[in-house]
């Protein structure tokens, strides 16, 4: 059986930040790219391992507006059209988030085939990098995953969701941080509840803040993940962290968890 | 600055099934391993990875008990404590549920030095490579992550959220796919609420079954994928399987969306 050719256009997952995560699959479509449009998360690491292909930043940077999806999706298209073998590359996966169905979406309508490369998904390897099993036996069963960037994304689930049910897990949630907070007790969590904040999750400023709910509002974000994504994790698995968290840890020179810092 | 030594005991997520789908810091994990402990779903391919190990399973294969459990945290701490890089290789993600946290936490009380790596979970893989993203603008801004092998595992998570307020992502569900969707129907979501069945997600006998949460229940099993995992989708986002659908996307070979059975 001759195995399908490759589609013109790849949406691939780019895993949480370190280029160490990026699966053995979306290295071999980054090899192989003519063009690589990528979002602002998207490390020079990775960058680098599409030595042959054209790179265009598409996403949100300090002080520049997004580029419009429509414009997205006519450069995906147009350059397959055009013969080019395009690479989509989005932080985390590529269907967690960041619109990647409207993307596949827009592909399909268009007749241009393409394949979805899944990766590492921030929503589990943030927590696992800060030494937190989303689930364990006792204290979790299952996890809920919703995004941060605006209280219409994160408030319709959490309310949905009977207090200490399930871990919650919160991408790009540093901002709203006091806002999800007040939301989960509101809604009947314990102010008590474990919480954690893992900064810049395997990137090289990865630090871990570990407290309780009450207090995530004002857990102190360090400097050098200032501009840096922040995942949120409440439920009693973040207490976990102080357990499994590993000194000395990483093979590739990435601090794991180096920075605990509790304002219980 | 020295990286850090690479630590006796690595927690190594292998993805969804297709070695592919390993990342290139669990390929070199394998590559230096002397010793790989592995559950019963990781493919062979991907043992073919540690060409220096010995490997063992520790998993449940039918007819056979799993190992306990406790046996598993013993030959990883004997090992370590011998000398030798032991990989302990799970599928998915190794802190999304299989007990990962516990392995850590054995680990941590017996001193043994490990790290976690993270893997492609299929709770996000499974839906993703069957054409549905798990959030989608309009659709879901959120999702649910249970574990389908006991009642006790599934129950309490899904009776604690209100209908329709999130994408269900049932792991290992296939064999309670009618008390799951009975637990949903209960609970008020409508009948007519998409779904779908993404069975061996990744591996050589990957199909969907989409249909409906009334129909969940009687979704069939192909023969190929018999004793296979199988990931339960639900939620507006599982319609979306027939439009992003793929005939022949695969660069390596597998069909990734080659059976579509609607039983609505």
């Amino acid at each position: 059986m001759t195995p399908p050719a490759t589609p013109p256009v790849l949406l691939v997952g780019a895993g949480p930040g370190d280029p160490d995560l990026l699966t053995r699959k979306a290295l071999r479509c980054l090899e192989s790219a003519d063009l690589v449009l990528y979002d602002a998360l998207i490390q020079p690491g990775a960058l680098a391992l599409a030595p042959h292909a054209q790179c265009f930043s598409v996403g949100k940077r300090a002080g520049k507006k997004a580029m419009r999806q429509e414009t997205i999706h006519f450069l995906m298209i147009r350059a397959a059209r055009r013969g080019k073998r395009v690479v989509r590359l989005k932080g985390g996966d590529p269907f967690v988030f960041g619109r990647g169905g409207e993307e596949a979406l827009a592909l399909a309508a268009a007749g241009v085939p393409f394949e979805v490369v899944p990766g590492v998904s921030s929503a589990v390897a943030a927590p696992a990098l800060a030494g937190i099993p989303v689930t364990h036996r006792g204290l979790a069963s299952g996890f809920v995953v919703v995004s941060g960037h605006a209280e219409s994304a994160y408030r319709p689930v959490l309310e949905s969701l009977a207090p200490r049910a399930a871990t919650v897990v919160v991408l790009m949630g540093l901002g709203n941080r006091a806002a999800v907070a007040s939301v989960l007790l509101a809604r009947g969590w314990p102010a008590a509840t474990p919480a954690a904040v893992v900064f810049d999750a395997s990137g090289p400023a990865q630090e871990v803040w570990r407290g309780a709910l009450d207090g995530l509002a004002a857990a102190v974000v360090p400097e050098d993940a200032a501009g840096a994504p922040g995942t949120l994790v409440v439920g009693e698995v973040a207490a976990l962290a102080l357990s499994l968290a590993q000194p000395s840890p990483a093979r590739s020179g990435l601090s794991t968890v180096d920075f605990i810092r509790s304002r219980r």
